[in-house]
C-alpha cells in the first residue's frame, strides 16, 4: 500500500439507487475532486461540509452532485476524504471513478479505506474487523456485538493489560544488564498479580467466544422425528407461518428446508428433516441420511415424537441413536392435544419431554424459551464483551498458554532471559489481538475479506 | 400527499455495501434525526454541515453514522432534508428507519422525495423526469440528453414562450369585457409572429424525438444473412471479443444472441438470428420464423452475405424478402478477403454494399460509421435539447394541433371568445410539458415509476 495515493471507490452497492456515493481517500483527494468539481473551490472549503455543484469532464456535464468534505485527520481514514453524492445510474457512477482515477486517483483494493483507518491509528485492528462484522450483521444481537466491539470493545482492555506487561518486560530485560548483579527491578509478585489479571481477562473471552459464534453465526438447529410426528406443523408453529408443506402422509418432506427463527435476536437456522424409521425405498433411504448428516453438523437437535403412537422401545431406540456428543438435544411429545392427563402423565419420558401441540399452537413459547436457552446459558446484558472472530479465539488461546508457561517459569524461578522470553510471547500474541503486532499476512488476510468501497 | 409529513427512505440500493445513505424530508426532519442522534444538537447547527455521531434506540447503540444536514429552502426538496449515512448491513438500516417511523416519520413512496421537489418549485416537471432518466441512464447520450433535460432544458424555454402567450390570453380575454366596443387589446400581428415562433419551437421538438428516442432507448439491430454467411464473426467483430460461438457449420447460431455495441454514445442492440434459408427441419424452421420476427421489431438490419458462395438470384430473392417499410437496411458483402479486386467490383450491387472480411476484421470501422449514421442522421452537438419522453411527445403533437386551430381560427377571424378558447388549449398542453398544469393522474402517472428514496 502506498499512503501518497489517493484512492477512490463506490462505497455505496451497486444496482439502481436514487444515489450513489463514490469516496476518495488520500493526500490529493481534495484536488483531484476539485479538478473535475464545477462550483465552489473545494481547496476553500472547510472541513465537514457539503457543496452541490457539477462533475464535468472537460465541456462535458456528468452529473449534478452534492460533494462532502472531510479534512484530514478528521475522518475515517484520518486521510483527506472527499464523497461524491450522485445520481445512482450505474452508467454515471462508472463514468465518474474513471474520470476520477484520470486525474490522478487509484482504484482502491477490498477494504483499502478501512486499512488505512487502522494504519492511521483511527481504529485498532479488532475495531477494524467489527466494520466487516457490522455490515454483515443479520440480527440484533450480532450488530449488538460488533458495535460493542467497534466502539473499543475488548481491545482497548487488552491494550491497557499489555501495556502494563511492557513496563515489566522492560524492567525484565533490565535485570539482564546487571545480571551479575542478581538485582530484580521487577517485582515479581506484582507481575505475578498482573499476569493473573491477563488471564483472568483472557479466559473470560475464551469462554465468550462459545456465545460470541452463536451470536454471528447462528445456531444450525435439526428438527428430527419419525415420520408424520409432526416436524413440519412443528416448523410452522415457531415460524408462526405455512413454509413446509404438510400433509398426513408418512415422508411428505424429502428434502430438507431451512428457515431462520430468530429469537431475542439469536437466529436459529431451522432444517426440517425427513423422518427417520427403517427407510423402504432408496430415496427414502437417501433422506434419512441426510437427516442423520444434518444432526452431525448441527449444534441444537428438537426430537419429536407423535405422543400419541409411539412406543416406549421406539422412543429408546430414537433417542439412543440421534444422542450425539457436543448437540443439544431438545425432546418434544406432540399431539398432546389428543391424550387425556392421565395419558400424559404417564408418556415415557414425561419428566424430560416439552409436551406440546404443534398443530394448536399450544406450548410453543415453552418450546422457545428452553431452544433460546440451550444456546444462550445465560442472561446477555448488552454491552458484554464477547469474542466473535476465530482470529481472536486462536490469538487468545495462544496468549493463555504463553501465560501458562510464565506462570510455570516464574514457580520454578527460571531466570531473567527466559522469564523475558514468556513475557515477549504472551505480549506477541495480545498484540495480535488490538493489531499492535502485525505482519503483511495478516493484513492481507482480514482486508482482502472486505468489500471494495470500504 | 401531506407536506406537513416528514418522509424517510433508503436512497442507495439494496445488498451490502460499505455504507447506505438514508434521507428524511420534511418539516420534522431534523427534530426527528436529532431525537435518535447522540452527538451535538442538531437542531442547532448550520445548513450543509455533517456530523458525527451515534444513532440510539434508548440505551441501545445501532450504529455510528455521519449525519448531513440541509435546511429548508437549501435542499432537494426545499424541505429540511437530513441524511444519514450507515454502515452498510440492511439489518441496520432496517432497524434506523424503523425506529425513525417510530418516531414520527412515514416510510416514502416511490419518487416521493422528488414529487416534493418540483411540488416546492425546485423542479418543473420535466426536470422531475429527467431525474428518473439520469439515474436509468445507461450510455453517455442517454445521460448527455437526461442531464441537459435536468439542467433545464427545453421546459425553461417553452415555459417563456407560455409566459407571452399567457398575457396575449389575458388581453384577449380583456377584449370580451369591452366586446360591445369592437377593440383589439392584443396585437394580431404579434400574436400570429408569437404563434409561429411557438410553433417552430414545438416542431423542431417534435422532431428531435425520433433522435431522443434512439438515444434512450438505443436501437434494435438485426444481423441477418443465409447460414455460413459469418454473421456471428461479424457480431464478434463489431464487439470485439469472442461472443458468439463460431464454427463452418451452417446452422450454428439456433437461439438469437443480444449484445450491446456502442458506437459514439449511442447504444445498438445487436440481434445474432439464426441464418434464414428454406430450412429444413423443424427446429431451423422456427429459427428461421424468429429471425423474420426480430426483423420486424428492430428499426436497424444488417444484412449480410457472403460474398465468395452467393449467387444473384439468391441476394435479389434475400433483399426482396427481407425489405420492410420503415426498417432501414444495410447490405453487407462479407469475405471480402476471398476475392480479387475484379472479383469486388463485379459482385452484385457492389455499388451499394458495403464490403468487409469479419474474419480479418476489415473495413469493420468503416461499417460502424454506417450503423451510427443509419440511426443519428445529423451531427450531435452536445447541449442541444432532445425530447425522449414519450408523454412530452404527446404533449407537444397536442400543442402543435391546437396552435394550428388557432392560426387557422385568426385567418378567419373568429371572435375574440373563440379565440381565447383556442389560446387556453394551447396553454394547456404547454402546461402539461412543464408541469405548469397537471392533475394527481399525471403526478401519480409519472412519480409511481420512480423508485423508492428518490
Amino acid at each position: 500500500m502506498n499512503k501518497e495515493e489517493t484512492i477512490v471507490a463506490l462505497a455505496t452497492p451497486n444496482g439502481v439507487g436514487a444515489i450513489g456515493v463514490i469516496r476518495l481517500s488520500g493526500p490529493d483527494a481534495i484536488s483531484i475532486a476539485g479538478s473535475v468539481f464545477k462550483g465552489k473551490d473545494l481547496t476553500k472549503q472547510e472541513s465537514h461540509t457539503i457543496h452541490f455543484g457539477q462533475i464535468i469532464d472537460g465541456d462535458i456535464v456528468l452529473d449534478e452532485v452534492l460533494v462532502s468534505l472531510f479534512i484530514a485527520p478528521r475522518s475515517y481514514t484520518r486521510e483527506n476524504v472527499v464523497e461524491i453524492s450522485c445520481h445512482g445510474s450505474g452508467y454515471i457512477i462508472e463514468s465518474i471513478i474513471k474520470l476520477l482515477i484520470k486525474k490522478g486517483a487509484t482504484g482502491a483494493k477490498p477494504g483499502e479505506f478501512t486499512l488505512r483507518a487502522f494504519l492511521n491509528g483511527q481504529l485498532d485492528l479488532s475495531q477494524a474487523e467489527a466494520v466487516a462484522d457490522l455490515i454483515a450483521s443479520n440480527s440484533k444481537a450480532s450488530q449488538q456485538v460488533a458495535i460493542q466491539q467497534l466502539r473499543g470493545g475488548f481491545s482497548s482492555q487488552l491494550q491497557q493489560l499489555r501495556d502494563q506487561l511492557v513496563q515489566f518486560a522492560s524492567l525484565v530485560e533490565l535485570e539482564l544488564d546487571f545480571s551479575e548483579e542478581d538485582v530484580e527491578f521487577a517485582n515479581r509478585a506484582q507481575l505475578k498479580q498482573l499476569i493473573i489479571n491477563i488471564n483472568q481477562v483472557v479466559s473470560r473471552l475464551i469462554e465468550s467466544f462459545e456465545l460470541g459464534n452463536v451470536i454471528k453465526q447462528g445456531v444450525n438447529t435439526v428438527i428430527a422425528g419419525r415420520p408424520n410426528a409432526g416436524k413440519s406443523t412443528l416448523l410452522n408453529a415457531l415460524l408462526n407461518e405455512e413454509r413446509a408443506i404438510v400433509s398426513h402422509i408418512p415422508g411428505t418432506t424429502r428434502d430438507t428446508i431451512e428457515e431462520i427463527l430468530n429469537i431475542n435476536g439469536i437466529n436459529f437456522r431451522l432444517i426440517d428433516t425427513a423422518g427417520i424409521r427403517e427407510a423402504t425405498d432408496a430415496i427414502e433411504k437417501m433422506g434419512v441420511e441426510r437427516t442423520m448428516e444434518k444432526i452431525s453438523q448441527s449444534a441444537l437437535l428438537i426430537y419429536v415424537f407423535d405422543a400419541v403412537e409411539i412406543t416406549i422401545e421406539q422412543l429408546n431406540n430414537d433417542l439412543k441413536r440421534l444422542q450425539k456428543p457436543g448437540i443439544t438435544m431438545l425432546v418434544v411429545a406432540n399431539k398432546a392435544d389428543l391424550l387425556t392427563k392421565e395419558q400424559l402423565l404417564s408418556l415415557p419420558h414425561s419428566q424430560s419431554a416439552i409436551i406440546i401441540s404443534a398443530k394448536l399452537k399450544r406450548h410453543i413459547d415453552e418450546l422457545k424459551r428452553k431452544i433460546y436457552s440451550s444456546a444462550v446459558k445465560h442472561q446477555l446484558s448488552g454491552d458484554e464483551t464477547l469474542v466473535t472472530n476465530i482470529r481472536h479465539l486462536e490469538a487468545l488461546q495462544k496468549t493463555e498458554a504463553a501465560l501458562a508457561r510464565l506462570l510455570n517459569g516464574m514457580e520454578t524461578q527460571v531466570t531473567s532471559d527466559f522469564l523475558a522470553m514468556d513475557i515477549k510471547q504472551a505480549l506477541h500474541y495480545l498484540g495480535e489481538i488490538t493489531g499492535a503486532v502485525t505482519t503483511d499476512d495478516l493484513l492481507d488476510n482480514i482486508f482482502s475479506k472486505f468489500c471494495i468501497g470500504k
